[in-house]
This record gives structure tokens, sequence and C-alpha cells, in this order.
């Protein structure tokens, strides 16, 4: 019945035909913050609690309900999701790292997650820092399934960020 | 029994004693892409459907979900959701401003809204450009409640850009 | 911002400025079987379980995520979901009541009870019968609200199914 | 202990027997209303927004959804999920084809996802039509496992509206 | 159509009758296991990762999604949740404390706080020690709403516990 | 980046290099009650409904959903979920049983599913008995996985109930 709808209806990529095989997906992003604010959460004095503590359980779990969220997205069962921190100058970088067995890669989860993570490190700051601005949210590496590597040419910053 | 936990234990804010007050917030992302991925959009050329519609939808959704994903938020009964899109050079910028008649704000159902719909661009477009990026999702306006206006004094260019 | 998109952009409706009040729809459909299948449930033979009784949580569950499956659904806490069965000749009736005090009604988690309810009573039976067809899901009173009242005005074979 | 529990106990089949084979299952539902409330859709004249957009994408996150709503089904992977409408006269005919490779079918991710786009086109319309009416929801196809290849030989308006 | 259904029918009580008022529950549970396990809490060294910082997120996530889960529970939108913990010779205990200003009590959420929140105990300790038991998960005390105030009666070793 | 965070991060375990294989976990628990309470439940005559047929709906769909509530538990298909009950003196014995063909066990599961239950049990009967009190939720059985099989050697009473 496809000849019914115009142009540009949503579908759900079919991907009975691909292969089950191993994938991995790695993004970041980067919460920009004043310097007390990330002092505060380096100490432990936000009000709310632990920051990273909680904004890493917030991604783990946001990887896992990424097909919920993102409505073209596969549902998948996911065979890892690690949700790091790195403390900078006057920001937080995020990174998460998915894993699957299945057809179809895990880009979004990673991406999901990250953002996820992100946006909870805002809500547990912001009664002391609304100027916060969360960016470079990218995927940097992927493996796995027919369209091979992918790595991020990106900026040299955030390489030599990560490169240690 | 909070005396028996250590420093930085979680907690949902009480916000009982807080007064029911009409409240609003307004987030905004932009997505970085290639001027080739843009074009693609803007022609309804996306082989996963029209762009913006979908993403659209996500973003409304995931505003009525964030305290699923975003650990210490409260529910809250939205009483609207407004997600929109500005095509510019090489980016797309996404706007959600969400209202709520409650005993706290709604900034971060309005940053998780646009954070949603990015991540539904990037998730449409990705199998031709997975270079893009999500960046400078902030807070641009917030009313209601005791802590009174917030107008983000931000950068210029992203001023202009919504001023027009 | 709201300029830059085209006509038809999606949108959740602004309740804010409505008054709250209690509210209550009451939507109804029936599922059409073969009178073996029928004989069955009645009985109590359905290998999967007692119909009726997992058919009732299943719509009642649902009423309550209504928003999460009905894209511009408002967010409600419903005051009350009753879900009742009518066993005819070669059918089921379904029958969905909620209430709730709010600034918008409830038609759609009336009708959204039904439809799950009807789907269990589908899934429960089809090992044994996949010609049973749902229909006549409509919405058939509703009161409370600017509207006022709604009395559906349908045919007459239902309205005596129900009237005595 | 299942002896300690009367008849009619719910239970979920358990399908860890089963060989993991692709399926594959087409349902389809028909929206009927007034003629001004189709013209209105078709003309994307309704105040809410673009209405087969919206209802489609509902319908795929619906499918997703299944074994959320509908207690004993199993939660699947889905491969493939593609819901499309047919304006006719009076009505619009909505159809679901989804896919798996798992051990059980998807007869009712198809007849969830056609049930929920129908009632998101309801919700989008009835602030100019309350009298719409969901009906003829059935499975028209199936295919795949140990049941064999199932074919609706339902009456024939039906399959005259999709042969062509 | 209630006459229609036999004795025992479920049901979703009507709260619409019931004044808006605050309310408040208190539950508490104990997870029991080998010293050594709690030891290993105790000094982090838990391969998932802090025990007690993951518990208090799940436990704070379950109050908010209680009626998601307990079929005829109300949804509710709570204004506060805590979850603490104390560690003992060869336990923890668990303390969830709901407030809530609505038409029925969160007894159901302090309880389902405290239940996910050991049964994440046991999920990060499971690896060393399969021999939990999580128990004497209890009401202890709630106010507001029309049945009064709530004092469990219980034995005097928990009352002593958490009297200091 | 793992180095950058500090001891005790939370982590979803890698279970990529794990053989998929048929995995089975049963766990049980007890709801202790007034005897009146027992009886009331026995006679149909709670206003809610028939507790144990809401009971064991619940419990099956909380197994569907145990990584929505427990952090770190990885998504899985469950191929079986079984939920009884048994009526003794003061108490209602709860079990569930779950399979799944996967790379990881079903413990929070089995778990998960007896906890939502005898939750529901309580929400049901509460309006009569708030002194419930739910104990003894524990693993009984675990067969497939590297870790071989696990048989509880607990207390006797327990033993002999079940074994019968």
């Amino acid at each position: 019945m496809s000849h019914v709808d115009g142009e540009g209806r949503a579908r759900m990529v079919n991907v009975g035909d691909k292969p089950t095989t191993r994938r991995r997906a790695l993004a970041r992003c980067r919460v920009t913050m004043a310097r007390k604010t990330l002092q505060a959460i380096v100490d432990n004095e936000i009000a709310k609690g632990d920051v990273l503590s909680v904004a890493r359980i917030a991604g783990i779990q946001a990887a896992k309900r990424t097909s919920d969220m993102i409505p073209l997205c596969h549902p998948l069962m996911l065979t890892s999701v690690d949700v790091a921190f790195r403390v900078e100058d006057a920001s937080i970088l995020v990174e998460a790292e998915v894993e699957v067995a299945d057809r179809t890669g895990v880009e979004m989860e990673a991406l999901h997650a990250c953002s996820v993570a992100a946006l909870t490190i805002y809500d547990m700051c912001k009664a002391i820092d609304k100027d916060m601005v969360i960016g470079d949210l990218a995927l940097w590496e992927k493996s796995g399934g027919r369209s091979g590597e992918y790595h991020r040419a990106g900026d040299g910053e955030h390489r030599s960020d990560f490169a240690t």
C-alpha cells in the first residue's frame, strides 16, 4: 500500500536481511559551566547529591531505552553500556560506549546515553547555574556492520583530550 | 535516617511547600551538518522520511517523559509542549517551549524535548552524514516560580538568530 | 519561531487557560469471534488463562499510559478507570469509563482502554481463532469541560445493547 | 506449584523450544468519519497538525511497545515496522506490517500498530468530529512459524480495497 | 454495565470525591546478606559499582513509576521521594519516604521504592552472594487522608533500629 | 576514559563474550497477613477485585520490564514467565519462574516478578490490612550459564512447602 502515501513517509529500516554481528559505538559530549559549579561538583557539594554518580546511572538507563525515545530506532538487546566522565577546566566531558550483537548499530544508544547523562548534570546543578551549555555531542567511533569502521576526524582539541 | 548516609546522597527536592503557579521554559539547540545533508532534509529526500515531522513528535513525546529519564526530576502534568525548527546555512535550530501549572519548573522538559528532537534528526540522517554535531543545548527563557524570570545573556550570534 | 515551520506542524494544544473540572468519558468496542471461541472464553478453557480478567487489567493499565502512546495527548492523573464486558451471541462488548479532574478530557483514555482490552482478548484466543475482528470502537458519552455533554447518536443496535 | 492455582491462571506461553525463524504479520483497520473531516485531513487543515504523519509515527512506536501493553505478549526485537494509509470515500484505511526473526509471531504488534495509529487519527480530529468509529481491526496475513501461512478469507470489499 | 461481570472484577477505586490533601508514607525493608558481602559494599569493592548510590537512584525512579507496575494504583505527581540506608551487622536497612498533595496516599510508592532499591542491592552483589534475602518489607508510617495516621506497631527490634 | 573516574563507578557487565544458552531462574517470597485478610482473598471478597489474578498479571508484566527498573540489568527477550501462588495459614507464597535463551541469567526477572506480585497483593488488600509484611524474597533455583546450577540451601520450612 506504500504507493498511497506521499513522499517523506517515515519508516523503520528493514534490517531483517542484515547479519547479526558485534557492533560498538562511542559518543561524547561536553557540559560547559562556571568554574564554581564545576568545583561544587568535584567537592560533592551539590545539594541534589553526587552529580556524576547519578548522571552515570541515568546515561546507562537511557541507552537501554533509546528505541522508546527515538521513533525509528530498532529495539536492541545491549550487551554492554559504559558511561565515563572527565573533569576539565570549565567543563565535564561525557563519554558513552555501547555494544550489541545484532543486525543494526548502536550509534543512537551511545549518543542518547551521553545526552541524558549531560542533562542529568544540568538538572542537578541548575539551582546554582542555569547558564550551563551542552555541546559537541557527536559520534566518535563505530565498528561492526556493513558500513565498516568510523572514526571521527573532528577537531584536534577533543582528540587530544581523550588520547592521553 | 538521613544521618546514616554520607555526603552526596541523591535526593529529589521536596516541593510540597511550593505554590502551584504557571511556569514556562524555552530551550534551544543546534544540529550542525553538511550542506548536502541539510539540502536533503529540506527537499524531503531522506530515505527514513520527513525528518522534521518525526523529530517534532519525538520532542513532544520526550517532554512528557522527562521524569522517566532524568532521575531527580518530578513528574509533571504538562499543559503545553511546542517544538519548532529553523533551517539555517549549515544547521537546524531546534526550539522547545513547555508550560505547566505546578510546584516546580519545566526547564528539564524543554531541554529534554530539544535534545530528543535533535537526536531524531541525527538518527534519520546518519546513513548519509555521521559527522553531524549537536551543540548549544541551553535554557533560554524561564518564567514562573520563586526564582523569577530568567533570560539567557548568551552570545550574540544565537540571540540574533532568534531575534528576527 | 512558529513561522519557520510550514502548515501542518504537530502541536499539543495549550490547555493552561482551561479550568480544572471533573470530566468523564465512556467508550465501547466489540470483539466479534466464532461461537466456539466465545464458548471457550465463557467456559474458561482458553490455554493462556482467564481472558476477561487479563483483558480488564490490560485495559485499566492502558488508560493510565495513554499519553505515552498517543503523541499529542496530555498526561493526566486519572481518578477512576473502569473496564466492563458483556458476552453476546458471537461477540464480546467492551466498555471503558474514565474520570479525571483536570483541564482536558479523557476520551482518548477511554478509547485506549477499550482498544487494549480488546487486543488482549485477541491475543489470548488467537491460537484457536485468528479471524476475530475488533470493531465499533467509538466514544459514547462525554461530560465536563467547555464543549459540554456528548452522547453518541449511533445505531440503535448498540444503544439497546447497553440500555438494559 | 501450578497445582495450587485454579483453572484459568494466566500464563505467558513458553516459546523456548520454538525455532528462531523470520516471521511477518500484516493487519488492517478502518477509521470511518464525516466527509468534511476526511477533507480537512487531506487538505492538512487540522489544527493539531499533519494527521497521517503523526499517526504513522505513533503506530511505529506502538509496535515496539506491544509487550508493555498486552500482558501475555513476549518482548520481541522487531526488524521492520511499516505503517501505511489509504484515503477512501469516508474513511481512512490503516495497514501495519511487522517483521521479526524470533521464536514467536508478530500478529499483536501489527494489530497494536494499526490500533494506535487509528486512535491517533481520532485524537487529532476529535475537536471537529467526535462521531468517528474505528472498525474492522483484523489480522490479514501472517507467515513464518509452525502454524504456517494465514490469509484472511474476509469479506470481498476489503480484499479488493487492497488488491489494486 | 457492571452487572454483566461476575464477582471479583478488578477496579481502580474512584477517588474523584476525595479531597486533595498532603499525604506522606514511610516504608522499610531489610536485605540480609553474608558479612563479607556487606563488608565489600561498605568498602566499595563491588565490581558493578557503588551499591548504595545506584540502589538509591533506582528506588527514587521506582517511586515515580509505581502506577506503571502496580495495576490498580492511581498515577500521582509525587512532590518528594527520599531513600535512605543503614548498614547493620549482616544486613542493610532500606527506608523510603514519599510525599504527595493529591486525592490518594503514597503507601505503594514508598513500598515500591524500598523494594526496587533492595532488588538493586541484590543485583549488584549477586555475583558474590546469591543467598541474600529481602525481608520485612512493610509500611511504617502514613499520614494525610481520611483514614488518618498509621504507625506500625511492629516488633521492637526494628523500632529501636530507627528510633535513634 | 575509565581511569578518570574514581573507584565504585557503576557499570553494566559486558556480556558480549558469553555464549547464548538457555537459562532459568526461580524465586519466591511470602506475604504474611491477618487470617481474615487471607480469608477475604480466598473468598474473593476484596473490593478491588480478584487479588491473585491481578497479582499474577502484575508479576508477569514486571518480569518483562526488569531492565527498566533495575539500573544495571541487561534487557532480555524472555521466552517464558510463570507466576504461581500457594495459600498457607496466614500467608501467601509467591513463586516466579522465568526462562530466556541469552547471554545472561534471569535471576532479577524472577525476583522482580515475585516482588511486584506481592506488592500488588498488598495494594489490593491495604484498605483492610495495612500490617501485611512481604518477606523471604530470595532466589531458589538457577540453571544455565557459566556459573552452573544454584539451589538454595535455605531453611527447611520453605523447602518442604514447595517439595510436595
